[in-house]
Formats: C-alpha cells, structure tokens, sequence
C-alpha cells in the first residue's frame, strides 16, 4: 500500500530519505487538513483498544474513512509494541475502510509525534477523514498528541477508588471529554454514578477559550453502547468550533509549533553531526566526565565555534 | 546571603547574567560535588513537604548542612509556588543549617531544572553537604531530577487503593527506595503489609545495573519514626556505590548529558534571537499559520539560512 510505504519514508532516519520525504510532505500539503483529529489516551487496562476498534467500526459504518495511529513513548524502552499491534485491533484491520500504523519505534519522543504528525497528514491526503490517534502514559505523550489534535479524549472507569485515577490535572484540563468506558452489566450503575460526579468536578475547572465545557459521557466497547453518542458529541464540538473559528485558530497554532518544533530538531542535528564539533567534543570529553571543565562554559564555547565554521561546511 | 544572590544570578534570564553566571560556576566548580544528592517525588497529598522538613531536622541533628530546592513544572502555569515554598517547612527554614530555596518560576521544564543543577552546585560550594531535590508529578520532571541526584527516593501511601497509585512503571524501575510515609497510629499495619507487597513487586523489576535492590521503608514524618533508617540506608548506597565505582561514573554520565542540554538551549536561543530568521519568520507566518507552506522544508530553508550567515553576526 502506497500511503504505508509513504509513512515509512517519513519515519526513516536517513538523510536522503528525508530529503525526498519532504518533497513529499511540500506535494501533500493541499490535500491534507481535511479531516477531524481525535486523541484518545487513558490508562493502561482502560480499554483503548478496544475502544478504538469499535469506535472505528462505527466510523467506517457511517461512511467515513478511518486512519488509526499512535504515539507511544515507551515502546523504545520495552522494545515491545504496546500500541500499534495490529493484531489487537484485528476487526478493524481488516476492514478495507480503516488503516491501523503501528507505532514508529526507536526514537525519541519528539521525533516519534514528529512522525505522527507527518503520517497522519499522508492518510488525510490518502483520503482518511478521521484520524484516531492513541497514546498512554500520564504526561509528556498526551502534550504531544494534544498538539497535532482538534479533539482529545480521555477514557476512564468508573469506581477504581482514587478520584481521578492518579489521572494528572493537567491531563484532565486538555480533555475535552471525558468517557467512562466499561459501562456495561453490573457496572453501569458505577459508571453512572462516576458520570455525575466527574460532570460536578469538571465544573470546577475554568472556562476553555474556545467555550466549551468538557463532556462526560459513558460507553461500553465490548458491547458497542454509547459510542454514536460520543460521534455526536464531536461532531457538535467540530460545528460549534468551526463557527466560533476556533477550529482554524488552534490548527493555525498547531503548524507553528510544529514548524518550531522541526527547527530544534534540524539544529540540534546539524550540530551534533557536524564533524568539528564531534572533534571538540571529543577531546573535551573526559575532562566533562571527571567534572574537571564546566559545561555551561563549555557549551557556549561549543556553540560559538558551530556559528563560526558552519559557513564553509554546508 | 550570598547563596540566595549567586543563585538569582543563574536563573536570571538577561545575557549580561547569565555570562557573570558562567563565571561563577567555571569558578566555584572545584568546590562543587561533595554532597549526597537526593530526588523526593511522589504524588500530592503523599506528605512531601513534612518528609522532607523531619528528614532534614533528623539530619542537621546529626551534623549535616542540608539544602532543599525543587522542580516544579507546574508552578509556571498555576503561577502559584506549589513547591518551595519556605512557610511549609518552617522549623527546617528557622535552622541555619539549612538552606531551602523556592523552585524557579517562569520557564520551560528544561530551564527550570538547568538552573536547579546550577544552584544544587552552588549550594554544594556553600558547604552543604546533602542535597535534597523535591518533585512532584508523574513523567517528566522525575527524570530531570533522576539526571541530577545520587540517590531517588519515591514517597507513597499505604492502603490507598490500586496497587501502584497510578504511578508509572517508569517511575518505579528509576526509584533507589519506595518509602511508605504516614505510618502511624491505625495506618502502622496497612503500612507494613504495602510494605511486604512492594518489596515483592520490586523483586519483578530486573536487577539494577549497579547492583543495588531498591529497599522499601516506613516512615511517619509527623511521628519523626522510620526516618534514621532511611539515611542510614542512604549511606550505605553511598557506601556500596562508591566502592563500585558506580557513584562516579554516574555523576560522570551526568555532567555529559549536561552538556548537552546545555548545548541545546544556546542553539536554540541564538536561533530565535537571530534578527534575519526573525525577520524571515516573520515574513513566512502567514502561509504557516494557514498552512500553505510546509513547516519541514521551511524549517531546514531557515536552519540553512542561520549556518549560512551566523558567521557575520557573533
């Protein structure tokens, strides 16, 4: 499939392959965009997966076509693929409307959503108009999805003690639901109840700038209940904001952090593989590592010489 | 006191600060590095503030000179002091044998814990002898201080529901010692039973490559019980750690990621203060902001551009 072997072109570390996948990336532009971005993230047990295969599901029965991907920061630690395993998702794999990317794996968190961000575009220009995009963890993987995302959802259980779920207030600020899954046979009382509260506290939170006040819903992805109604709810949050111009405005801001965030990329890269500064930083090396040189000082020195021989080298 | 100058000197954000700063650590360096450096994290509510107020009474007691400082990432946007705040820790504040210094404000996580290291050094050259380094939060700021400490010290509670409170693996396979606080009273058998069944849980984890078991303590911070045991467990991680050889190269491993952050943050300061890629930011953030133009092929035109004309502007 072409648009797989576009996102492995993107995802490669060569030099030469990004060349070419950036005269890519500069051919798709005017055909990417067109599509709604939802991040989904929870904690482990919580049921995504399933949650994504049924929600997607649903997706591809309305007639939409539905791009899965996923930002998984731990994945080059275990080696292992928590996320991205297609075989997780098997019924949704095989429907010819959906298409599931593992997780790019070997790389450092920024250049895993930097990749996220470059495949997810390559499916809307592929014709996918709703991209689904996982993560786990509670902290840095959740700012970087809610970076390249319109909607961000957060899935919980209901009556698993703590309030929130060793769950961060900085994750719940970025929500913009909240969905209590696994509401379903003798839990659902729970997970009705855990709605109502979860509603009172969201309250306390202030306002969003864009006006609107996170929902709480509850589904169940084993028995495919609730998951029209949180379509809907998207749905609406995508008119209201397209109205109010939100929608633009957060995209717009989107592309300059991305823009930002490929500069620090390219720089750092450019210096660290530069060869005379690979030499300095070689000879300077063991008087780093017994403490001898300090490395504020060192680093301006460093980065001064970078300035000033980086003319000739290009 | 000169301390609290030279540290508000390092945090400073002006150009003309932050060169006298690089004098003053190139100059206080060889006196720097003689303290034990210990990271207290654990989630809200946990007890940290009275942990680290009895810890470090227990400690002055026995002749030490005990610093205190944090990183906070979450103070830049609550605005409030969260952490490092002096009123918390009064009767540790009142003692001249101890230092506690408020966390920096107003940056990025990356600043905020570059300026941490610099002042846990300038602390070291003040003659205080152990290091305490408090964070809070789940990800992110654990492994800046994990970057800068000897030793990583995990607060917890007994009883509180779900086996590991919603902390993460990470966390857990990056701490020295879990210490189960608040065990007193009714809660003292809760606290050793949590106390068996982490101690068999952390037998799970593979083995450290330095050789040492993470130990699981109790402790009662407001009852002062529990707290001897954990530096005497302290020193003798010092003790083994030394003999080893593991303390040092790990410090040693330290000052070369230093290095590299360091390294990072002039790159990326001297970029965007750079008047022409200003300029031409400027000129381009139109078609970004609507994405007509390509934020990776703009990215390297203007990495290109500031290796092409850094030379002229130093």
């Amino acid at each position: 499939m072409i648009l797989s072997r576009a996102i492995t072109l993107v995802e490669s570390a060569l030099h030469s392959d990004q060349l070419i996948a950036e005269k890519v990336m500069e051919g798709i532009l005017p055909y990417s965009g067109k599509s709604i971005r939802i991040g989904i993230t929870g904690v482990p047990g919580v049921g995504k997966s399933t949650f994504i295969e049924s929600f997607g599901k649903i997706l591809v029965e309305n007639g939409h076509k539905v791009a899965v991907l996923a930002v998984d920061p731990t994945s080059q630690q275990s080696r292992g693929s928590i996320l991205g395993d297609k075989t997780r998702m098997e019924n949704l794999a095989s429907d010819k409307r959906a298409y599931i990317r593992p997780s790019p794996a070997g790389s450092t968190l920024g250049g895993v959503s930097a990749r996220t961000r470059e495949g997810m575009l390559l499916c809307e220009a592929a014709g996918f108009d709703v991209v689904l995009i996982e993560t786990v963890g509670v902290g840095q993987s959740e700012t970087a999805v809610k970076g390249m995302v319109d909607f961000f959802l957060l899935l919980m259980l209901a009556g698993a003690g703590d309030e929130l779920q060793g769950i961060k207030k900085g994750i719940i600020e970025m929500c913009d639901a909240l969905v209590i899954n696994k509401a379903d046979g003798t839990n659902l009382e729970a997970a009705k109840n855990a709605q109502r509260e979860y509603a009172n506290a969201l309250h306390l939170f202030s306002a969003k700038e864009n006006g609107w006040i996170p929902q709480v819903k509850t589904c169940s992805a084993t028995e495919k209940t609730g998951l029209e109604e949180i379509w809907k709810m998207v749905l609406e949050f995508n008119h209201n904001m397209v109205s109010n111009g939100y929608w633009e405005r957060n995209r717009a801001g989107q592309r300059v952090n991305w823009l930002h965030e490929h500069i620090r990329y390219l720089l750092e890269k450019r210096f660290f593989q530069n060869e005379i500064i690979k030499g300095q930083l070689g000879q300077m090396l063991p008087e780093i590592l017994s403490g001898k040189l300090s490395a504020v000082a060192k680093a301006r020195e460093l980065v001064d010489l970078f300035a000033d021989q980086s003319q000739g080298e290009k």
